[in-house]
């Protein structure tokens, strides 16, 4: 195993930071790092914005609910992005509109955004820093939209916080490898048994972390998240910003 | 630059390999590093498809028009998976229709899945090998779940070819940072100057590399192919699996 490996294989969210910020020339490595991801058709259809003003960070902590949006080396947002083809095409005469509406331009903002973020990640954390995605920014899409001045052809997708560690973090197991890979054709035939024995090892993990307090099956955990009704007007935010229309 | 970061920097698509494979126990590192990158809610809302089998290569590349896809040390497919979700929502006679029919499930698996393959990437080169996503397999997106024997919950988003490099591969350059990242809120007040500067640097590469007979403008190229209605199914199939209800 190589450190590059060693390093992926080691990875785990952190949530706490101390108080220095990253300068500004951590941050130029991190967003160039970002960029060499491959992009679809060389599209590059993603933005990236940094957040360092305090009302901003205090307001997308509350859409958030979590402290270290507002308490970390540098925050950034990810966010599809096809305004600059938008801006392109009306200078070029071409018309773009059925792409932009379509599925695919969806699927290709949220693709290339993400292979971006996971290089930034992986960037910072071979820099020493930890970092934690930031999911919840679409409790309230609209208002991330707002508060980061977003215009149309434009999504927030979610924030990455980036930061010294003031605490270790602690890895999750993952499902077993025979239960994502799948070789020539999708294979089900096992998943309850595989599911049924993660879901063994996931307790036993939460037990031993919590002291017995706390014994979560990771299917009851996933499925009662799932079963609520929430983020139902991520559709409505995205078709407003010119996207699904289909 | 720590080693880490100047392999990001390198990065580079590899389109021709030798003959030879990858090893059943390089597939499982890399496997086993995609999965460590994060997902979201723990939901781990993908799947990846290994596929040696002669038949289904040569089906895929046909669909892709790339021989790669067929020649190449390993070919991987992504695909977003809430399969296992709904299996476990079943068991457990909880709904989660209302999750699932909704655009945050497909945004949620699109992203898991593409981290993921970003850490797969990253790994790759870290062993040496070149890699190539390959989006071209969404030109006919149902054919491909009936090739891979995909079922409901369950939609591909791109392939990824790894092996050992039979060529060198060449770096296009990328946005500049200027242009990508933003402080505090979205700032495209110089974006037509940057566009155009960064058109003339896209142009001179492609006059380099092709000894004067190409000389493209990113922005010309790029919204070329934008124009042209191709993969407007994307959207029939995705709902056709279960997505997109909204």
């Amino acid at each position: 195993m190589n450190d590059i490996i060693r390093q992926l294989m080691n990875h785990r969210s952190i949530r706490k930071f101390t108080d220095e910020k990253l300068t500004a020339d951590e941050v130029k490595v991190l967003i160039e790092a970002a960029q060499m991801a491959a992009t679809s058709s060389y599209l590059q259809a993603y933005s990236i914005i940094g957040v360092t003003d305090g009302e901003k960070k205090k307001a997308l902590r509350e859409i958030s609910g979590q402290a270290y949006v507002e308490e970390n080396g540098h925050l950034f947002v990810f966010v599809a992005d096809f305004y600059r083809h938008q801006l392109m095409s009306e200078r070029l005469g071409e018309k773009i509109d059925d792409y932009l509406g379509a599925t695919e331009s969806f699927l290709v903002g949220t693709v290339d955004a993400s292979l971006a973020a996971q290089n930034m990640a992986v960037a910072a954390e071979s820099m020493g820093f930890g970092i934690c995605y930031i999911g919840s920014l679409r409790n309230d899409m609209q208002q991330v939209i707002e508060i980061l001045e977003l215009p149309e052809h434009v999504y927030p997708l979610y924030g990455m916080v980036v930061g010294h560690p003031a605490d270790k973090g602690s890895q999750k197991e993952r499902l077993p490898f025979e239960h994502i890979y799948h070789e020539n054709g999708y294979d089900s035939s096992d998943y309850q048994e595989e599911i049924a024995a993660y879901d063994a090892a996931i307790m036993a993990y939460y037990r031993e972390r919590t002291d017995g307090k706390r014994a979560d099956k990771w299917s009851e955990q996933v499925i009662g998240m799932l079963s609520q009704k929430t983020r139902l007007d991520v559709d409505d935010v995205v078709k407003k910003q010119g996207f699904l229309k289909q």
